[in-house]
Parts: C-alpha cells; structure tokens; sequence
C-alpha cells in the first residue's frame, strides 16, 4: 500500500480508483473545504449544518435589493461552465441562477454534437479545454464516473478547477441530495431537526438515485426511521439496506402507504423512472396505483408531516395537493437553488463575507 | 353570475374563460399596471403613450455610457426566464437586450426536447418550474391560448410571477403591436401623432397577426383610416372589419396598392405566411406581385410617409428601398427593443427612476 | 479606375471585391484602428505588438479580484453577438469569455435552424438584425466570404457594427493566427522575440488554414525560417510558398521530422483535417505516424524549444507529453483568450484605459 496520497495530483488513477469511498472523499476537499463535489457521501453532519445555515442566510439576504446587489458582488470574477450534455432543465436552471446570484459569469455547453468531440478529440482534452475558459466546471452527463474522472484529470494540470457533479449516469447527484437534506432541515427547523423523524420513501426505490443518496445520507442524523413503500419490482435495493444495518439504522420495507401514512413526518414520493426500463413497456406493467398521494391520503397525514418530491412528477401526487400547506415539493425547488449559491459560495469561500453581511 | 373576481387566484379557470376580453385585461393587471402582458387588447390609449414616453426617455438615456451604467442598474436583482419553443431570432434578442439594458439576469430554454416534458411532465408544472427560477417569464410559444392559461396558474401558486407572451399560436403577439404603435407615434411626432392618419395594410391580411392586432390597436386613436390591400384569398377577415365597424372606424378594402399609394401616411407591408398553408403550395399559387414595394412605389409615396414591416421580408419590399429615408422598417427592429424596455421597466415599477434620470 | 474609397460605404460590393488584399485590409480599418476583422493578413508587425503588449498587461490586471473588477467596467455598455453557424466549442467559449472580462453584455446564435432562414429571410437582412441588437457581432460560418461581405454591407447601413471573423469556410481564422503569433511572442520574451527564429510547422499542412496564416503573419518578423514537415499529399501548398518567395523568406519542405527537430525553436503540430476530404477515407490511407510527438522526439527538441497546437488533437501529441514545459499549447488556449480581450478593447478603444490602470 502507497503512503497516503495527500492531493489528487499524487495518485496514480488506477490507484485512485482502488480506494475506498471515504479516503477518495478526503481527497476531493482541499483546506478543509470541498472542493470537488463528486460524490453525496462527501458530506458529513457539519457540513451538511454549515451549508444549510448559510443557504438560509444567503436567502435572507436576497429579500431585499440591497442584499442581492451585495451577493452579486461576491464572485463576479469567477466563470462557471455549465457542461449539460445529459437534459435536465430544473438542475440546469437552479445552478445557473445560483452562479447569477453570487455574480458569477456562465457560460453553457449543452449538446456535444457542437464540441470537438466531432473532431476526435477525447473527452479529457474537451474538459480540459473548459477548464481554460472557466473557474468551475458544473457537469451533468449519462456517463457515471465521468465526473470523478474529470476531477483526478483536472487535478494533475497546471488549471486544477473544482468539478461539481450535477448528476452522473444512474448513481450519482450529490447537490440533489443537498436540497433534500436542506428541505428536511427546513421543515423541522421548530421540531428539532431531522434527528428522531421517521421518513418515508415512496415510488420507484430501486431506481432513484435521489432515494439512494438521501436514505445514506440521512444516516449522519440520530434515531432517523426510514420507511421504504414500493411495488416490489420496484422496491429498495439490498446493498442500501446493508448500508442501513451497517449504521444501525431503524428501517422497514412494506408496500402499505395507507398504513404508514399517519406515522410519517415526510413522505418522499418519487415517479416512475421508465427511461431505466431494460425492455420496452416493463414499468408499464407495474400496479402502481397504491403508491400516490391525492385527497384521501392528505386525510390520512399528520398536520405537521411534509410532503417532498424531487420532481418532475406524473401521477403520484395529485394537482389538488399542491395547495397543501404540507406540500412542500415546490419549495424544495427553490431550496435546491439557494443550496447551489451555498456551495459555491463554500467552493471559493466566502462564506464568511456572507455571514458578516448586515444589510 | 359571480360577483367579480379581483384577482386572477380568485377565479377558476372555466369561469376566467368564459370572461369577456376587456374583463379578463383588467385581471391581467395589478395596482394600476400591466402585469402578465398577454393580448393586444390590453394596452388602451393611456398606456400605450405613457410606454411610447418612458421608451423615447431610455433611448435617449442610453447614448452614453453613464445613461447605459445608469439602467443597468435598474432591475440587477431580477431574472428572466427567455421560454421560446417556437422559433423567433428577431423577437428572441429584442427582449434578451431589453432585459440586459436593464441589468437582469437572464437564461433561456428555447428547445423543449432538453426539458423535463420528455419525462412526462405537464406543462403547467413546467411553467411552474421555470418561475421557481425567475422573476418573469417571457414565452413563445406555437400553442394558442397557452400564454394565458400560464398566467392563470402562476397566479395561483406561491410565485405568481408575471408572463409576458412573445407570440403564441396563430393570434397574439402583443409586444409586435406595441411596436408597431410605438414606431408610427414615433413617426408622426411632429406631424400631430396617430389620430387622423390613413394607415395601408399589404399583404397576407388573412394570417398575420401583427396586421390583426395593429388593426385593432388603431382604434384607439381618432379619425384613423384604415386601408386594407391584398389579393381577395388573403385579404383581411371579417371579425376585424366587423370590430372596426363597431368602433366607428372608416375603412376601405381593396386591391390597387399603385392607387391607395399617394393618400398613404403610413403603408404597412407583410409578408406571406405561407407557414400556415392548409394545402402545401397553396399561397404559391396566389399573384403577389401586385402587393409590393420598389422604385415606382416609392415614387408615388408621399415625401413624409413611412413604410412599416414586421419582418423578415421576402421579395415584397425591394432591397433598394432600404436606403430611402422613409423605410422605416430597420429602425422598427429597435423600436422593439426600446419599448420592450419600457414595458419591463413599467412592470416592474421603475419608470419613475427612468423619468428622474439626469445623465 | 475609380478614385481611391476612403470608406466600405463609398464603394461598390463589386469594386470592392476586385480589391488588392491591402488596399481590403485598409478599407476594414478605421481611425487608424482595426475596425472589421476579417483576414489575418491586415495585421502588420505594429499592430501585432500592440495586441501582445495589451494582452499581457490584461492578463497581469485579471490576476487580482481588484483587476477583473476594473477590467469589467470597460465595456458593460456593449454588447456582443456571437453568431457561430459552424460548430466550433473552443473558440465560441474563448471569444464569450473575453467578452464577459470585458463586461460586455453577450448573446448566441448557434443554430441557424431557430432564425428567420426559414421564413425565407436571406443572410444579409439575418445579419443585420443582428446588428440591430448588438455593438459587435462576432461570426463563424463555414461559408467562405460571408464575413467580408456582411462588413460590407453593414458598413451600408445605419448601425455598421465591426464584423470580427471567428473562421469562415476553409480559410481565414484571422484571430486563431493572433494567438499564435502572441504565443510565440511569450514564448520568445526573453530570448529577442520571433525574429531569426526557426518555425517548424508538422502534419496537414495543405488544409490547415491555421498554417497558413501564421506562415504568411511570420513574413512581418526580420530572420524568421520557415520549415514545412508533412507527408507529401499534405504538404503545403505553392501559393503559400510563392508568398514567402516573395518576402524573401528562408523556408524549406521536407517530410523528416526527426531530422529537423534539434534546430527548432517551435514546433507547430497541426492533426489530420480529415473533415475536408473529397474522397470518404482518403486521409485515413496517408501514413502520418512520423509526424507524430512522443517522448522520442521531446528527447531530440532543444532545451528551449516550444511545441505549439492549436487544437482538438489527436494522436499527433501523446498525452505524456503535456507535463513537458515545453509543450505550451494548453496554454495557446489561454493566450487566445487573453488576445481576444486585448482585440475587443483596440476596437472599442478602451486600451488607454486599460495602460493607465494602476491597480
């Protein structure tokens, strides 16, 4: 075994690759801050606390004019590339507004067919060519591992800029899990917090990756309960479960929402996730009916109890209860963009201008 | 009958449907203002010249660079969402630059295919997620009726943010009447304004919107004669003439351009918009020979009368014409641009700003 | 012959073209600076140190949070078309952020599908709405001539905005021979600048229009040799050779790389342009394995020496060759940022500024 490498530029890839996930987080931060986001299970409790309470003051902030002119002073010499080469319109709109909202600069690549990969070049030399142009790369691609790739590719140049994973292949989404967390956080601001809540998951569990990454990562909280109610060929998969029992984690898997409901305080509800289906039609077969939320599940909901969704939605959630001061998916929107400002005011540090801020 | 509804959330949307036009205009507005901006219909006299007034103000403030510093300054904590589904360069970069003149922040979604409606999302909870992103939304879109359908449902959300429609479907391209009015005040400054004036239609009457809705607009002013030129399978329909009848408003319908020519202050030429054929080579077919604007045109024209066109052109108006100071059609593009500004600036409240200026 | 045009607006569009390269180049100047820029060979040995000296004092500005703050306030009162037709993410991505430095106000027109083309609009009336909405408007088409003919007949409009070339068809990318020319300056800082030294250009010399530019750039320095390494139905072709002919320069053809590197300064690799072949896989049946850069050949280059690319490559530079400080083509893409900024500010003349600033 090599010495422990200090920095990504000190580790062979093949090397990298080999280490388990926590020595690889330890190398996506940098002076104690992350610096790559590759990964959800780089966050920890302190951090995950860190960027709620300064999301929720950068949201202070910008109620008033003054306070979002003095944001838009913060970064205004930085450029974000926004590389979208997978669609997705909410988490590309959520990033570009929180890069608008410190001042940075954009710019977008949305469709490679107008890249030099036409041309032959490799995807290394295309990141690295973004890289010249820009002070962090925010890249979403179908592609799992593309991102940490990029990361250990970047970190051997002379221009080492920060990766920010918005969504690689089936996996990995670690800023999607960022905004659920700050929803929880945020809805349980008068209870306690998310410690001691029971959390029930509801939908497509064995093919959501927000679902994956929240359910890891709400094991950083204490004497969380987490439910998981899904038609069985859609239901959790063991290798979280294993995970959960290696955190002794309480949970339960059924497939009775009706049951559960009165017990929850959040419901996660996820859609069908076709766009995996190994052959045509598959999900389509699937009786989901049993795993929706509309008028007589509300009747069924504790008053105090919230309702999330990572959206976009279909049927799993009826229209009608979107007026539901419990409905809270809508607002987790919003979460996720003042979450985004938070990690990149975290990434170039200045978190501290933020908090001193008295406007 | 209801007693009547004073906000757009008060009001279902079977019952706003079945609304008369002038009813559901005020329901567009708020505080005296235009907030969504969806028909032609809405703009009466009043604001028409007071959005003319502000739009001469910001294009004189905007010749120099402390003018230009000075609007920027504006709207910087505002965000516009550019929807354009349809095609449309010209209108695209009009509204871009007036929302850049005015220092907000914008981002686009011009191709739908990159959005969540491939996963099966409505588009009402789309639209829902683009004003999660914004402070305005600006859409085009080939859908009739979508525009409106939008503004009703944000306002019945928690961020009723304002939609202002950039054309959609075959009918409604509010800002194009604006200006189209805003050129003509423009140029009858100092001839007395609009009222009086013989304003000739030429064309494809039948299909354009911009002639539909210009031809209403007009009846806000007084003694306005209106002349419609076309061949008789595109020429204007009778909704509009019977709507000019009941305004009083005299009329001529025709085919002779070479006749109608020397009487004419202002001649508005369009082209055939063949897009909307029915059978394809349809318009083909049709002699539109008669119907355009060259050197022998030009010299029947009156010395101080304007020529108009929306744009883009075919071969109805001569390349040559462009040098003869009555084309007006090129200064007509940023006429576009300069009362886009002014009605963003009107919606979001700092016209008062704008008049205060001393550069 | 008629008397000598002082302007593009006192000469025919077929004078005009009948026009000696100079007399063209003189005629896209104005106030004795760059107006149009539209071939490479208007650039003479002044205004190339000019540019390079402006480009390293923006990059020594940009280094503090204080300097790009300043650089920002030059231009934001303008605003910047980027009207690429033709896919090209690398220049497209170094042309926006120079922009950006600048603080000028930017907006894209990537796919000539979403204009007014398809309403039958032709590309001169397509250009200048652009230039209705924009200050500048920067273009890349693969069409060759189009940028020449839109600096005309803007220059015979009423906002004649500066056309900059961002490559047009199979010749001209006048900004790509800036920035290696300004490369080769940086490279040759301290060791007497470019003149006398040896320049070995390697690989598809016959289409790369990069070559050919920077070959005939190379004739405004005193001394400069030129070498000319390619498999012969690569080769360079007999204009360029003609031209250097003519100034008297020492050049010479040759397919031995290994040979001629010792003796090189720089080293100009360029990949196989296979796009332009006329024959599906003609390239594909020419041997190029030895005009390829490895660790072999890094052992055989002077301790001084630079490589230079200008990128997408391909196999023509192994990857273990980018940690060799002499390859300098990551940073070429650097420098072609940088002396875009330096050619924006020469045009809107904002240059005084920017050698005054004291930070």
């Amino acid at each position: 075994m090599p010495e422990k490498a200090r920095s990504l530029a000190e580790i062979s890839w093949d090397a990298f690759q080999s280490l388990p996930l926590a020595d690889k987080a330890r190398l996506y931060s940098r002076d104690q801050r992350l610096f790559h986001v590759i990964v959800a299970q780089q966050f920890d409790r302190p951090i995950l606390e860190e960027l709620g309470a300064v999301a929720t003051r950068i949201r202070r902030i910008a109620k008033l004019k003054a306070g979002m002119d003095f944001l838009r002073t913060q970064l205004p010499h930085k450029s974000a590339m926004l590389y979208f080469s997978q669609p997705s319109t909410r988490t590309f709109l959520s990033f570009h507004s929180a890069c608008q909202i410190l001042g940075m600069r954009t710019v977008e690549v949305r469709d490679t067919s107008t890249s030099s990969e036409r041309k032959g070049e490799t995807q290394e030399d295309s990141v690295r060519t973004f890289s010249s142009f820009s002070d962090v790369i925010i890249m979403r691609h179908s592609k799992g591992g593309l991102a940490e790739k990029m990361a250990w590719t970047l970190s051997n140049t002379e221009r080492p800029v920060p990766i920010v994973n918005a969504g690689s292949g089936k996996d990995q989404h670690p800023t999607q899990a960022l905004l659920d967390i700050y929803t929880l956080q945020r809805s349980f601001e008068k209870r306690g917090g998310i410690d001691g809540k029971k959390i029930v998951f509801v939908g497509d569990l064995a093919r959501g990756r927000t679902v994956r990454s929240l359910a890891q990562l709400l094991t950083c909280y204490r004497g969380v309960e987490q439910v998981f109610i899904a038609p069985p060929q859609l239901q959790i998969t063991d290798d979280i479960l294993g995970l959960l029992r290696a955190s002794n984690t309480r949970f339960e898997v059924g497939d009775d929402l009706d049951k559960i409901l009165p017990e929850a305080d959040a419901v996660y509800m996820t859609r069908v996730q076709d766009e995996w289906d190994e052959k045509a039609g598959e999900s389509g077969r699937i009786d989901t009916s049993r795993f929706c939320i509309g008028a007589d599940q509300l009747a069924k909901l504790k008053q105090n109890a919230v309702i999330l969704h990572p959206l976009p939605r279909r049927g799993e959630i009826s229209v009608e209860v979107d007026r539901d001061p419990r409905a809270v998916y809508w607002r987790q929107v919003r979460n996720g963009m003042w979450i985004r400002v938070a990690l990149l005011a975290h990434i170039f540090d200045v978190t501290g201008n933020i908090r001193d801020f008295s406007g």
